[in-house]
């Protein structure tokens, strides 16, 4: 029998996405608890590490978005055809997240002066060096970010830079092939009938 | 045939240090090269995403630590007994690199005053909180992060950890099942032939 799920997140995608994404893709249900901001101090001790997301497996609490990530990838054969794959998948992540705590560095900033820095690092320097490898890297593996198949990193790509489109329209203009993995995710039929059914439930 | 393994890091323990000793632990040979700092802004260019560790796998190279050392903790049986275990091993893998990243923030700044912010909150607060749940796990496990068997997650702590107790010696004693990881770790044979082999090449 498949195991009881319950994932605990906030009321945003985040690092909540990928995991729900995961969920809908295999279509495996879980409850999709969101702890409402003013109710999260309480939370927080309760928590492995005082932070989300928590996974709780059959009432086993797990903490960390992309160990969790990784576990329901390999279940759902979204790990690649191999152990190097599986490597490739895991570098494309973690390079992933280099990347967004190099934009976090600059969002999380309250000192102007300082801010204005890391804006300007991270806008003139780090999106065009990373985004223009990873355009390479998916163009070269006909939209795919590994192998020529759907992996769970092609899931936080999509995710990640999504995030960033919104709030920074046009900025991935340059890059069509890392758009074409964003449309590609979002219209997967799975995904796109998983979130049909979370727009309406608000 | 095993593949051919050249690993690219500086001469230091660092990022480096799991990797090199899952190759020992393993018995696994590779060729350990070290760039030194004043040649490192011309091999920079020529590494997947500008920084170091990168391992060469039959010529492929692969960057991220520890993206490297899981694959090879795989094929060395060090992920656990089933998918919750490695699971496991992934959640403290990624919460020792947030606590690392904390006192990141206190190392690398430059700045005296908002170092010495970053300082209190690292010493005062971030490091009894994770050592105190580190220390219990590795308690209840009976001297292992996961499980009651070795893994790569044990590597990965006994690493960093004694990275900290060298540069603050003192700082393990209130937790000593964490500084009995340590010994563990840098006891078992590979391990120690593999000390005794590099140190005698300096
Ligand atoms: N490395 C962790 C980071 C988790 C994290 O940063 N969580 C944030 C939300 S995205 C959080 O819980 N913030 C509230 C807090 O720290 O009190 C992961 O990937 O799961
Ligand atoms: N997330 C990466 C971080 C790699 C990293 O920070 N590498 C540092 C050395 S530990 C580096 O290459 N520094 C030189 C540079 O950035 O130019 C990993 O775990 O491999």
């Amino acid at each position: 029998m498949a195991p009881t799920y319950k994932l605990y997140y906030f009321d945003a995608a985040g690092r909540g996405a990928i995991i729900r994404h995961l969920f809908a893709y295999g279509n495996q249900s879980f409850e999709d608890i969101r702890i409402p901001k003013d109710q999260w101090p309480e939370y927080k001790n309760k928590t492995p590490f005082g932070q989300l997301p928590v996974l709780e497996i059959d009432g086993q609490q797990v903490a960390q978005s992309r160990a969790i990530a990784r576990y329901l990838a390999k279940k759902f054969n979204l790990v690649g055809k191999n152990d190097l794959e599986a490597l490739k998948c895991d570098e494309l992540i973690d390079t992933i997240e280099d990347f967004l705590q190099k934009g976090l560095k600059y969002f999380l900033e309250n000192d102007p002066a300082q801010k204005e820095i890391h804006r300007k690092k991270f806008f003139e320097e780090d999106i065009p060096y990373y985004l223009e490898k990873f355009e390479a890297i998916v163009s070269k593996n006909g939209g795919y970010t590994v192998g020529s198949q759907l992996t769970w990193s092609d899931f936080q790509f999509a995710g990640t830079l999504a995030e960033l489109e919104k709030h920074h329209a046009g900025l991935l203009k340059p890059y069509p092939a890392l758009s074409g993995l964003i449309d590609k995710v979002s219209n997967l039929p799975s995904i796109k009938a998983w979130r049909e059914k979370s727009e309406q439930k608000k």
